[in-house]
């Protein structure tokens, strides 16, 4: 079995997050250059949502029940961060990256916002043929409250865990977990106890920091490490050299 | 427990078979307004690839194992597909239907050219809160063959059977099973044993009139019978009133 390496690409990192799905398409163009560079990795993408889905998601309040008078919002949701999808499906094709998109709405179920099905066999056909497939946040239905939206970083961690990936990266607009502008090279539970990270300040429905540090620290304790870094730092991460970021990992 | 109707629209009807994916969208308006006039029915809408996707799977030989040179094929067709999926979705919610395009692609995985895992409890819960679920025939990723094609009919026999349907119908261009220009009321295996039904002369690498009735034959096994009728007879078939088409049906 070819090692399968999982990467995230943050919602801020690909989409202006301050506007309305604002797409980076010179980002995505650069991200896609540096990927067609480690061909040879199979790799599954995850991208976050930014300002495509996450307005909507908030709007509809999509993830505290459903009803008559919210239900456009699961259309509405997911077409916004499916568009985004198309875009990064397209800018990786650009760079000679056989990707396919693939919606976390369409194949999962959460219960009280928490996948509870997740088929992951067809995506690691798809990577063990040299298809890159890439998923996103996304609203789910979910058997309690209707839908829920599953942050990208649900998805990186369950991904992960399923296809028995041993790295695991999450690429960010800033360069690791950071504490008075320095970087934590490394948070376990006990280490984040001591630490104040905050919530985002802008529109995000999933968490923010906090959010993703919690995802990835259940993925830890399950004995797989993660690593957040500054996207410029994609190429490192791949090669496997030292990107300056953050490794979320299980307390020794 | 609402009772849930899996409706298929045949890729002829709605694409024009002998051209590179010609959608017919006066059609696709036509079976929109019908739909939408049977809002109280719970729908879970299945629809053929007719030149939208076939052209492409056979171009590629997506049945038929997957290497370097065929793999591009898997977005290719699907894309195809894809695009008929959005037409259709379109119509329906212009009609003030709430339709979500599902695609088989992202969720199941098949082993030999039948599906051996396909969720459908998100898909039920979609049209159990109003949503009317557009799924299709799609390439799929298969364990044996590395990819395969799976037929709209395939889906709707899988998806009648883990849904409880006790209503199938599958809408086409013809106005049922024909055998010298009349409509054959009843099927079971016995009675197709005595009869010759055709393959398709059309390129249709799911198998014609006779791959369906054999999807839906196993469907009638388990207990369900389904309806092939002629797509202006959908109203009818809703209503549950005769719409002159065959009955695929266990022997008694």
């Amino acid at each position: 079995m070819t090692e399968r390496v999982v990467l995230k690409l943050g919602g801020s990192v690909i989409t202006d997050k301050s506007g309305g799905c604002t797409i980076d398409h010179a980002r995505l163009r650069e991200i896609a250059e540096v990927l067609a560079a480690h061909r040879e990795i199979a790799l599954v993408l995850v991208h976050g949502a930014g300002s495509c889905g996450h307005p909507e998601a908030r709007r509809y309040r999509v993830d505290e029940g459903l009803g008559r008078d919210n239900l456009p919002g699961v259309y509405h949701t997911h077409a916004a961060v499916s568009r985004l999808n198309a875009a990064v499906v397209e800018a990786l094709r650009e760079a000679g990256i056989e990707a396919i998109g693939i919606h976390p709405l369409c194949l999962a179920l959460a219960e009280d916002g928490r996948l509870v099905s997740f088929e992951t066999r067809q995506i690691a056909g798809m990577a063990d043929h040299g298809i890159v497939p890439v998923l996103h946040g996304d609203v789910v239905m979910d058997t309690l409250r209707g839908s829920c939206i599953v942050s990208g970083d649900q998805v990186v961690a369950r991904l992960a865990f399923a296809l028995g990936s041993r790295r695991v990266g999450l690429a960010t607009d800033v360069a690791g977990v950071l504490r008075g502008g320095s970087v934590i090279p490394r948070i376990d539970r006990e280490i984040l106890e001591s630490l104040d990270v905050g919530g985002s300040a802008k529109t995000d429905v999933t968490g923010g920091m906090r959010g993703k540090i919690a995802e990835l620290l259940i993925l830890a304790d399950a004995g797989i490490d993660s690593e957040i870094f500054h996207v410029s730092q994609i190429g490192r991460f791949l090669d496997g050299t030292d990107h300056g970021g953050t490794v979320i990992t299980r307390k020794e």
